[in-house]
């Protein structure tokens, strides 16, 4: 899928409630975020709901019925839920390609289990200014584009190519394969501003409470720190993200051709 | 007053409501942001405590009973309501002091009404952790240190030393005269990262929606910008104030002698 019709994509992220509803969904093909099942939902149209889901690799959640009584705000759930997102995903290599085409150093986000949906839209806004060629999110444990990401993002949610996937260990192993360099952005590493951000580069964000996984830590080629005088030694996530970024900006020639 | 004195005061923002407590603060010497006084309010003891906000220069807002009724949740309010800060303010005159004491280069934050606590307390946050020695804001149309700024600053609404002025120009013209470097960050200006920082340095962010009043403008002695790729073309207040605080942080030894 190309860029442009990324952008074209719906711009509208609901809650679909009810068999009928979400059963149309699924075979529409609009993307489904996540499918929220009753805990003592099933029988009738359900198994074929979930073979659906299971086919289209969709994330199934089972919670309370009070928790989709709450989604639906009143109306009749039958037991299901789908959250449809703002923008379609696309794949990994469309990423790749996305960046080759504009002839470019590639330039990712990986934003590792970013669950807080004000952190992860404005994550996009500045990856989408900053000049990222996407972000790549994990299918469980993150925010994913509904429409509080979309408005926190100014819009970026459905400009900024998006890659869901279902490992990210997995993600960064192949974009280390495919000659991108992998900076985990987390405590006690190397100053941010003393690496050469001008190759290929991915920049892992962790979430704000427990930092970038051990795992993609270890796949990482540096682990970066934003070092911090005083006393909280915390940033927000986002900001976090954009110092970051704008760093790999200030290095490449394009955005600062001004100066 | 000295910086650990300042991170003693207290950690708590309440609204108070009624004659008697807001009387009681007033007296007391608490740091009240503001007073809401309801449009019908007179008589009694209002016109003592309006006389007392007076000589305390503390911001009067009239509004509509119903705004003090959802404010007091329930509690009789008797036409009055004060905003107690989480931190006492400090002065203009306190921040260079701190810089000086540090033997650092002044290192300020000029927040041009910023409304949203979350974008102060962000800003906040990465001003305490870039290690800005104050913060300024105006006495109106501005978030004050309430508990939502405080939560959100991660706990630094009570460690960095904030300044409210009257009259953000005069606050500019006076730091201009100690030898502070004003930079303005709007649109059209130079790259933000082609000045040099290591000058005693304040930074003035603008709103989102507004940018920077046109008066502090022309008393900026640049305007900084981060250039942008892509269609969205803005970004969140507080990303935008911590990229360039973090450049500052870059262009400054000490914050990155590690590297």
């Amino acid at each position: 899928m190309n860029q442009s019709e990324h952008a074209a994509s719906s711009k509208r992220s609901d809650i679909i409630v009810g068999r009928n509803a979400v059963m149309e969904a699924l075979k529409s093909g609009r993307t489904v975020d996540l499918l929220y099942v009753s805990q003592h939902a099933g029988g009738g149209s359900m198994g074929k709901i979930l073979a659906l889901a299971k086919e289209r690799r969709i994330v199934v959640k089972t919670v309370a019925p009070q928790k989709l009584d709450a989604m639906s705000g009143g109306v009749v759930h039958q037991g299901v839920a789908a959250v449809i997102s703002v923008a379609d995903y696309v794949e990994l290599e469309d990423l790749l390609t996305i960046a080759s085409k504009r002839g470019e150093a590639a330039f990712f986000i990986i934003c590792d289990e970013i669950e807080d949906p004000h952190n992860l839209g404005a994550i996009l806004r500045t990856a989408e200014a900053a000049g990222a060629h996407g972000v790549i999110l994990p299918k469980r444990r993150s925010a994913t584009l509904t429409q509080t990401v979309y408005k926190t993002s100014a819009g970026a949610a459905s400009v900024v190519p998006v890659c869901r996937v279902s490992n990210l260990r997995q993600a960064v192993v192949a974009l280390k394969k495919a000659g991108v360099w992998i900076y985990a952005a987390d405590m006690d590493g190397s100053p941010w501003c003393g690496q050469d951000y001008t190759a290929p580069t991915a920049l892992i964000i962790g979430s704000e409470g427990r930092g970038v996984n051990r795992i993609l830590r270890e796949e990482a080629d540096q682990i970066v720190s934003l070092p911090m005088s005083g006393q909280i030694n915390s940033l927000n996530a986002s900001v976090a993200a954009g110092i970051l970024m704008y760093e790999v900006a200030r290095q490449r020639q394009q955005i600062v051709a001004k100066n």
